[in-house]
């Protein structure tokens, strides 16, 4: 039997547990034109919890759906051309054991080993860090790098990333664990902690230059503070709002756009898919780094099918450290 | 005698007559290095307004300063190798008949006439428009641009400059006094009138197709109507925030950073002064397209020094169409 685990309901709130349903079913069976896949590694991000509010660059998530997710999911059966049994590919796919899908919503993938690799330093993960960082937040050298979501999946590589680029970084996390873990393990020259109080002191006092790029993934409270200490002509690169994916209310910002103007801020919003014709160079740029030890890659893998929707719950909660995945089959031999 | 108008006190909330005091005192006379000035056309700003809030790119004006703005002015006397009496200078002046100023502070100016257009067609409003637009709007033939404070002096160049480059062209303005003359008189496609309710709706039936590029005068609640049919890749140049320049409250902004994640927005906050570089080209196309019909230049010059308080608070209340000066003295002969 299949496992799939459905959306019984869009959460007004907090996404907790009830609002998803597992289920066992038959084995699916592709028609003409179609893969079935096998689920390896499931990607859980906080976009995943966005998609539940409506349309936005993708279909709305809606009650009655399987779960949707990336994924890196190997060929059972293909009666699409472009696939045979065996292929690794990266799926538009869903929380599930098995599952049918179209072509158009896989790419090929590498052999690469560890496969968890294509889902962080080499998956949406690196690449949405090398992206967003350097095209959007363009950082010269001994300029101050500020990253909120420091210690998640995008986070941790946009750091360490920046570093590499010579400037000063400076992570936004919450809890002294976390703080202790990005400036001992991953090279932060300084962290505040937003659940510390106070969060535009803190800030000051670990940006006495104020600072010139930010790359967000919060919005909210924490944009507000970034914004009222940003420096003429800095860059913010807007990757995320988490603040605003797992409330009732919205968060919003009394900064914007008076700062902008002021302050000739450049803000880029910026969805990683846009970028695909630039992928090969960043996966190049990124094994080189992390094969030299310049980047670490932070990966925190869950096991088990059962587990997503409290691995989703949790990373919205800001339990994890690094690119959250998981597990639902070992990586083949 | 010199008459110089005074800030008296820095306004909480709507600017006021006795917010400003006028008085008269002797003729300033120039120390070595300095330059006497006299006063013909003072430039009315929004942006006079956020001066007072505090520092921004320029010093705040404080309660016992002398108003700040800029001047068109004639050099009465000199002290200062660069200037000799006679020559017409854009300063960064004060409320007066007469007043002494660094070089620094002055710009040589052509004797152009009317010397009105200096202050708007070849001064900051369109030079503001130009590059705004241009630059950081980047319009395309066929796309939407609305722009916010249609009826003032950027918005009437904006709208103008972006139907010559091939785009429907909606205005945001108050009246219907404003939206007929914008449409009758200066060729906007569409206009919608903030103050007749629902600015969502009217927004939808003028742009149909969505907004491309939004050049934004006022932010706040206008800001987040027009966020909210902003098409995918979209381009807001933020140029000021009035709806925060008056008021005891700042507007908030309940879409930021969701919709700039979602639909991939550039914003640009910019100040004309960064641009000086690219002022020749950008006079030498205002002045062509004024000069073929193709940009009307749309002026509301208040006479009398003694009337440039009310001249700002009218302003500030939108009772200007295009831009507004305060003549203190006729063009020389």
């Amino acid at each position: 039997m299949n496992r799939v685990i459905y959306l019984k309901q869009t959460p007004e709130a907090e996404l907790r547990a009830e609002h998803f349903e597992l289920r066992e079913e038959a084995d699916p069976s592709p028609a003409q034109g179609q893969v079935l896949v096998r689920n390896l590694l499931m990607s859980i991000d906080a976009a995943n919890r966005a998609w539940m509010h409506g349309r936005t660059y993708r279909d709305q998530v809606k009650p009655g759906d399987a779960m949707a997710t990336y994924t890196l999911s190997q060929v059972i059966e293909s009666k699409a051309e472009a696939f045979k049994a065996g292929d690794i590919v990266l799926a538009d796919g869903i929380w599930a054991d098995r599952f049918v899908v179209a072509p158009a919503k896989l790419t090929p993938m590498p052999d690469h080993r560890p496969l968890s690799h294509l889902h962080s330093l080499l998956g949406i993960a690196g690449l949405t860090a090398y992206h967003g960082l350097l095209k959007f937040g363009r950082p010269k050298e001994g300029e101050t790098v500020v990253v909120s979501a420091a210690a998640g999946s995008v986070g941790t590589f946009v750091g360490q990333i920046a570093r590499i680029k010579g400037c000063r970084v400076v992570g936004i996390a919450g809890g002294k664990d976390k703080i202790d873990w990005l400036k001992s393990e991953l090279g932060f020259d300084e962290c505040v902690d937003y659940k510390a109080g106070d969060l535009f002191k803190q800030l000051r006092a670990a940006c006495p230059k104020g600072i010139d790029v930010y790359f967000d993934n919060v919005g909210g409270d924490v944009l507000e503070a970034v914004m009222a200490q940003m420096n003429d002509f800095g860059r913010i690169s807007c990757c995320g709002a988490i603040s605003g994916y797992d409330k009732g209310h919205k968060p919003r910002l009394t900064s914007f756009p008076m700062s902008v103007v002021v302050k000739r801020l450049s803000v880029h919003g910026f969805i990683v898919l846009d970028h695909a014709d630039e992928h090969p160079q960043a996966m190049a740029d990124l094994a080189k780094w992390a094969a030299s030890g310049q980047i670490k890659v932070a990966e925190d893998i869950v096991d088990g099918l059962e587990n997503a929707p409290q691995a989703l719950i949790g990373l919205l909660n800001g339990s994890n450290r690094g690119k959250r995945m998981v597990r639902v089959a070992p990586d083949p031999e």
